[in-house]
Parts: C-alpha cells; sequence; structure tokens
C-alpha cells in the first residue's frame, strides 16, 4: 500500500513534489488541488485536477496533503482548513507568525483526529534542526546562519516594485572571508553588512533613469540598506539566459567550547548548495509526508514541526534497516 | 529539580562527561561508578564515588547513568546490566554489533521500564543522523563520509603493538581533492585509498630497527595496507609535545539530484571540527541522557538510538520557546 499524497497549489514548490513523489517508491500522487479553474492546469504527470473547494470529497483518497501555497495568503487559511480533511504538511517559513500558525493547525487537528507538520524547509527546516541540536550539543557557544550564494525571491520583487524595473534578480552573497573567520573558531561579531553583499541584476524599462534604479535599492530600508550592494544592469535576453535558475543555498555553524577551562574548541557547520531552491524544499516535504502518515498511523494527532519529529519516520526504512545498516 | 546524572566509567569519555554535566544548568552529578578501587579515584568535582557493584543502592538517588566505558569489553555487559535501575546513555559505536547490543538492552530496559540510548556520539551519532535524513530527503543520490584531520585511536594501538614500537599516534587525514570533487558534485566513485591518508609518528625503541617497523606498519592488513601511509620517528619529548591532544573531525555528505531530467544538483555537507573527540562525544552524551529523561518521565520504555528520538528533546528549552526563537 503506497502512502497517497495529494498536493494542493502548483507552482514551482507544487511541481517540485510532483516529481519528488514521482521519484519515491513508497508514495503514489492521486490528486492536485488548485483555487483556479482546473481544466486550466496542464499537470507533467497527468493527475487528477479538483478545485480546492471539492477537497472534502477526496478524503477517502488521499492520505497526506502537501501544501505548495505562499506564506503570506494562503498557508494561514489553508492549512488548518484542509487539515479538517487530511494529514497535512506545509512550508510556512514566517519565523515571527510560526506560534500563531502553529496553534490553529494544532486545533484543527485535533479536532478532526489527523497530523500537521508545518514549517517544513531548508529554513525553517533543516536549519532550524542543526541550529536545536548543535545548541543542546554545545551550550557553551555561538549560532552563525549564513545564506546563499542564492536567489532571493523577496528581494527580487522588492526591485521589480521601483519605477523604470522591468525584471530584476537579487542574489544574497555570504562574504568568504567572514565564513573564514567564523570556521577558524574566533567567535567574531559580525554586523550585518559583514555576513553578506547583495548583488541585483537589472532589466531597466527603455528611457528609464539608471541611476535613480540605482539609488532606489540601495538605500531601500530592510531590504538593502545594510548591505553592501552591487547593482548591474543588463539586457532582457542575459536576464534569460544567465538568471533563469533558482539556486540558493547558506551554512549553519556552532561554534562551541568545552573542557574546565574552555580550552577546547568544537566547530559544528551544516552546509546547503542547492541548484533549485524549491525543488529542493519539495523534496523535504515529500520526506516529511511519510513522517506525518506514519505518526498518524500510530494514532498520534495534532501538529508538529521539523523539531519534534525523530529521523527514523523519515526514512522509507524500517527501524530495524536502518540500525542494521545506516548507524 | 534537576535531572540527576552518573557515570560509569572514569577515563577520557567519564571525564569529559563529568565537566559537560557542570555546565549544563538543568543537571546534576549525584555519583560517579568504577570497577576500580573507589578510594583510588580522584574526580575533579569531587563527586563520590562508588564500586559498580553497588549500582542497585544507587538507584533511587540517580535519573540517567551515563556508561563511559569501553565497546569491546565494558558496554556489552554494563549497559544491560545498569538498565535494570537507571535509565541508561551509552556510546557503543562497534558498529556490526549495534543490532545485537541493540535488542540485549531494548530487553534490560522493558523488564525495568527503563530507557536505554545506545551508540550515541558523533559515528555513531551525529553522522548517521545526518545520513537518514539526508538520505531521505535525496532519494536519488550518494552518501559520502570522510574521518579526519585527527587521531585514530584503534590505529594508534595497533602501531603500539608493533615490536620495536615504544608509542605512535596515527592521523587519519582526508584527501583534499577528493573532498573538492564531492563538493562539486561529479559524484565521483572512490577507492579507500583515493579518500584517506595515514600518517604516523612514532617513538621507536633504543636500537630497534625502524625499517623494519615502517614495513611492518605500511604493510598492515585492514589498517594501512589499502592506504597512502607515511611514517614519522620522532623522540618521546616531541611526541608529549605536538601529539598529546585527541583532536577529530569529519563529514558526511550526500549528493542527490531532482527534477525531471535529473538536472538539478544538491549538495548536503555536514562537517565537524573538533579539538578534542572525547569531550565532543561527551557533550553529546549528555544532551542525549536530557532526552532520555524526557521519555522516560512521558512512560515510555526500551532502547532507542538517535535515529528514535526528536530534535527538541535534546534541548532545555521547552517546544514553545523553540518554536518562537529557533524554528
Amino acid at each position: 500500500m503506497k502512502i497517497r499524497i495529494g498536493i494542493a497549489g502548483y507552482g514551482n514548490l507544487g511541481r517540485g513534489v510532483e516529481c519528488a513523489v514521482q521519484n519515491t517508491p513508497d508514495m503514489e500522487l492521486t490528486a492536485l488541488l488548485t483555487r483556479r479553474d482546473p481544466s486550466s492546469i496542464q499537470t507533467h504527470t497527468g493527475v487528477p485536477v479538483y478545485h480546492m473547494s471539492d477537497a472534502a470529497k477526496l478524503q477517502d483518497q488521499i492520505d497526506v496533503m502537501i501544501l505548495c501555497g505562499g506564506s503570506a495568503n494562503d498557508l494561514p487559511e489553508q492549512t488548518p482548513e484542509l487539515a479538517q480533511y487530511f494529514n497535512v504538511v506545509d512550508s510556512f517559513d514566517t519565523h515571527a507568525k510560526i506560534p500563531e500558525h502553529f496553534s490553529r493547525v494544532d486545533e484543527a487537528c485535533k479536532q478532526a483526529n489527523k497530523i500537521g507538520v508545518i514549517s517544513v524547509g531548508w529554513d525553517p527546516g533543516m536549519f532550524s534542526l542543526n541550529r536545536v541540536i548543535a545548541q543542546a550539543i554545545l551550550p557553551n557557544g555561538q549560532d552563525y546562519t549564513f545564506w546563499g550564494k542564492g536567489v532571493s525571491q523577496g528581494h527580487s520583487d522588492a526591485v521589480r516594485r521601483i519605477e523604470g524595473v522591468k525584471d530584476a534578480r537579487q542574489y544574497t552573497i555570504p562574504v568568504e572571508s567572514a565564513l573564514e573567520r567564523v570556521r577558524s573558531g574566533e567567535n567574531p561579531v559580525l554586523t550585518t553588512r559583514q555576513k553578506h553583499t547583495r548583488e541585483c541584476f537589472v532589466v531597466a524599462e527603455e528611457g528609464a533613469d539608471r541611476a535613480k534604479i540605482e539609488t532606489a535599492i540601495k538605500t531601500m530600508p530592510n531590504y538593502f540598506a545594510d548591505y553592501d550592494t552591487t547593482v548591474h544592469f543588463i539586457s532582457e535576453e542575459e536576464m534569460r539566459k544567465n538568471h533563469s535558475g533558482i539556486p540558493h543555498g547558506g551554512r549553519v555553524f556552532r561554534c562551541g567550547v568545552t573542557g574546565w577551562e574552555n580550552e577546547n574548541r568544537h566547530i559544528i557547520e551544516y552546509s546547503l548548495k542547492l541548484d533549485s531552491n524549491p525543488e529542493f524544499t519539495s523534496s523535504i516535504l515529500t520526506a516529511y509526508a511519510r513522517a506525518a502518515y506514519r505518526l498518524y498511523k500510530e494514532g498520534q494527532t495534532g501538529c508538529k514541526t521539523v523539531l519534534d519529529i525523530a529521523p527514523a519516520y523519515l526514512h522509507p526504512a524500517s527501524s530495524d534497516e536502518l540500525r542494521a545498516t545506516l548507524l
């Protein structure tokens, strides 16, 4: 019996889950839910497409619904809503609103005797898991998180909203010398500017004032003002040719000391280098869908995060096999 | 109420746990158990020392016993034995014998309604956890584990057993070009020789045949024959001065692909750089002692490994706090 997976939302993330499930022998894709007109959607696999409002009718056909909408507008509504009918997994990533989202999903899941797993991805997600474990191991130490090199969707959007900008792509880049200082174990205090630089590739509208655009970018509060930012104006063709990928990545460090005189230094580094940010996130969502299904089968209910789930639940092999081969 | 910790065995690992518990506000060290004459042991903290045969008398005074003996002779006996009286955590690291050890500890724990956590450390332990999670996320991929640069106790001992050798230290060193090939994503097939080199520092007995010692090392089956090995003869003073530390470390990689054409590559790297191998392992044991205590308080029983324990159990903060601050 394969785990029957549903996907809610067919953007980059939904397409990534469609592909990930196809490569996972213990799962099968049963349905796609959308808020658009189902007949307008052409899926890669030909999986049946239903309108979101038909969710209730599918409840006996799907074990886990993977939500692939956005954190700003989709997930706060959809995750608790769909938890009435299915076990749910989402990638809610607005850090500050996680506790609120958690309690809404927890309530919905408990009422329906379902499992929900929220904030699954790499940050929040794998990075959080590494921060928690490494802090627990080395209580006397310092955390560092670096992002990139990779495309920040939020920053790209912010540049696109500037008058005269036709298209834009923003890369977040960790400062190599800062990485080296952290790796050396000196536990540096680093400002925002010392940790990352930002690089923007901009297609300007014809006749637009490029100097004005550049200033608007570099002085934008929150997004760019605290960073050293480089702006390149390029053609639409160059944008298409060299900047159509969505790579990302990052590193989480824990630098701690042990010993009666704090004389021994230890550095834990977890690093990701990703060609496709959405496909990697989709792969994590898919692994946690397996965990959600297993927890549900055990009779557990309520909302979980990556911090609440033992690693063995993620892997297709049994605990006996894992102990014999991977421990 | 602090978690009351006992230590069984006072070698490098036991001393590391003594120090780690001292730096952990939610724990206190209650007793040390030894197979030696208790009066012969001078602890750093002055914690009371008892003979191993008095374990039963201490069962109401200790929540979790951390076993700090060796995998070859101590733990196979001691962990099931002490599980009659305490929740237990050990660092059993003979990979091939883990299933057997697991089932003996599991039986003992279930009879006594205790929790046992075995094979806690970094390999097995943190490396295993990373292998399992990364395989689950990227099923279409390849694992690589590199160790070092660091002191291998087993290889150092093997050199010390050679006739004419007074003292020896062996460093395992990952081959930098192999690391780079893995990081580049080319998924190389690497032989044993291509992954690691071995470097030995040897103090020879006076008048010993150095050429014969060097040949004996380099041709030793299993330990050295499959590696490029360098041998340096040094003085006792140099050994003391430059090779008294026990550093270690290593890296686990998962290199996988996603996408309909496997067109997107992803590299997950978990890396450790440790000044003191035993103190780092002790720190992990201490964090898992917290998990063992919490699982016990929930009414769980039986044997667990790092694969069976959710990350939140390791960290002193509550799940609510973790979600609000670290997720």
